[in-house]
């Protein structure tokens, strides 16, 4: 199933999030409207604001409000990804060259910021004091998540745990507010509120298994940045972990590899993307998956409902 | 006049500003903690949480609203700190080492977000919509100033206009709003609001006027830091610009110097810390003096008035 058929009843509204980032990249100074031309118009997914207005069809749809704070999601998702290739020293996302590698480090702090303001202001246009306060929070709880995680960096005891705490932060939590927001400002009884919130923070969870199995079994041209390049920063994602959990006596090898020796790095990679290990992570995936279906389940049973669940299979089955 | 006099009037109020940010830092993350204790700690002047809570006391003063605002301005202002240290590289800011020198700009990016997190928690908790949106434009005002101001490096035909619009982005802008914030937060009326606003961006020019002249007029034991920091940066303030108008030959000399040669540099910021151009910046700053004290005047002529305006005098008259 593609996106663009999962997004179908929101279709109209989205096209309006994206006319707002344009907009939000139109900006008076030429150098500061290019560098943000350059980083919202790269086609994302979008899954982001598609939750937000997904969830908002379910009781009073209130695309006014709504559209605003899907938007902030957008931004705000997009100001992480500036921050994140800033720390790891990334060269390309998506394909693209980041903006940290074009413009230095220093712009791209900027423009992250930048893009956190814009995220707040759009928010707040929807004069709504719970999604302000879950917004907050969501920023809370990434930004936290992301440092506590910076202290583990080539912690190779790393257990599951941690790193489920950490996707669940850095992921999980803008996916579920994304969703909640949209419950909250459709009105929605506070059962549903909640199952939302749950359905999105589940389907955070597969999004980034997916986007970490990629990482190893992926081609470069379809998920435009190296293969293997979380592992290559010395950052340790679940099929590395599980990797290290069937062969402790590789710690040590990863641990040097990760921080030199191309060519060495690449073997392990490729013990890495063993079946056993894909599998095994796509099985974990898989209950994220079930687990963000059932929540759904107290919902009205109608096409929106459907296309959620779809994107639920979407998310799992994604190639890039 | 001392601080804490100028401060009296809402002394226990700021106290409490002070033990919020405080339990800010005291995060379960031991690591985390210890840095949030790092720039938490510093003892800064908390000169924008004492604007909001002053200028809150004219009217209707309501601590259980200032004080979460009160905080989030100086956290706000903490946030936008840290990641100008990382821009700069500077390794000291008030006599103590930056986090980006201690613990590598890695996690002082992310230091940075935190706190604009928490800040924007702290702010929506005052549950008043206007001081939201005035809170996230002060900060799109703030990112999208820097950013301006990043693609002027070095570029030494920088008028004194774009200076005045830099530091009036970079810092009034922050000034104002938390003056502003006070004021609508204890119901003042329209032009109440509109002179406070104005009084916290002239009296947030003065204050940073005063420390781009101390910058260069200062004791390195005194200010924290080294003297001539900002053109050593390549950065041009006000007394830089006040000597390339005076000396324009000098042009090329200080493009070449500011970049490289630490004897050469020392030299040219012997001739900026000369009276005739230091006095004529203690000028232009008292013309903002001038302004911000011409603000108060419809205000209610009492002691919360006074303290604002020898708050100005303090400013003019800081040594560090």
């Amino acid at each position: 199933m593609r996106l663009e058929d999962i997004y179908a009843p929101v279709k109209e509204d989205l096209a309006e999030v994206e006319r707002n980032l344009i907009d939000t990249a139109g900006v008076d100074t030429p150098f500061l409207a290019q560098l943000l031309k350059h980083i919202l118009g790269n086609e994302g997914k979008r899954i982001r604001p598609a939750l937000t207005l997904l969830a908002g069809k379910f009781y009073d749809y209130e695309p006014r409000l709504l559209i605003p704070v899907a938007t902030g999601m957008e931004l705000l998702h997009t100001a992480t990804l500036v921050h994140d290739d800033t720390l790891d020293n990334s060269v390309s996302r998506r394909g693209r060259p980041t903006i940290s590698s074009l413009w230095g480090g220093k712009r791209a702090i900027l423009v992250g910021d930048y893009l956190f303001a814009k995220a707040a202001a759009f928010v707040a246009n929807a004069e709504n004091m719970r999604v302000i306060k879950l917004f907050a929070q969501a920023l809370v709880t990434i930004s936290d998540g992301e440092l506590q995680h910076s202290a583990a960096d080539f912690n190779l005891r790393q257990r599951r745990e941690h790193y489920y705490h950490w996707i669940g932060a850095k992921t999980a939590c803008l996916f579920s507010a994304a969703a909640e927001a949209g419950a909250i400002l459709s009105r929605a009884p506070e059962a549903s509120i909640s199952a939302l919130r749950n359905y999105g923070y589940n389907l955070g969870m597969v999004f980034q298994l997916v986007d970490d199995i990629l990482d190893f079994t992926g081609e470069e041209a379809e998920i435009g940045k190296p293969v293997g390049a979380d592992l290559s920063q010395g950052i340790l994602t679940l099929p590395a972990i599980l990797f290290l959990e069937r062969y402790p006596y590789m710690r040590i090898v990863v641990g040097i590899l990760g921080k030199k020796a191309a060519e060495g790095l690449k073997q392990v990679i490729e013990r890495i993307r063993q079946p056993a290990i894909i599998d095994e992570c796509f099985d974990i995936a898989s209950s994220f998956c079930t687990k963000a279906v059932a929540a759904l389940e107290i919902l009205p049973n109608n096409n929106i409902r459907q296309a959620l669940s779809n994107l639920v299979d979407y998310c799992l089955r994604r190639q890039k």
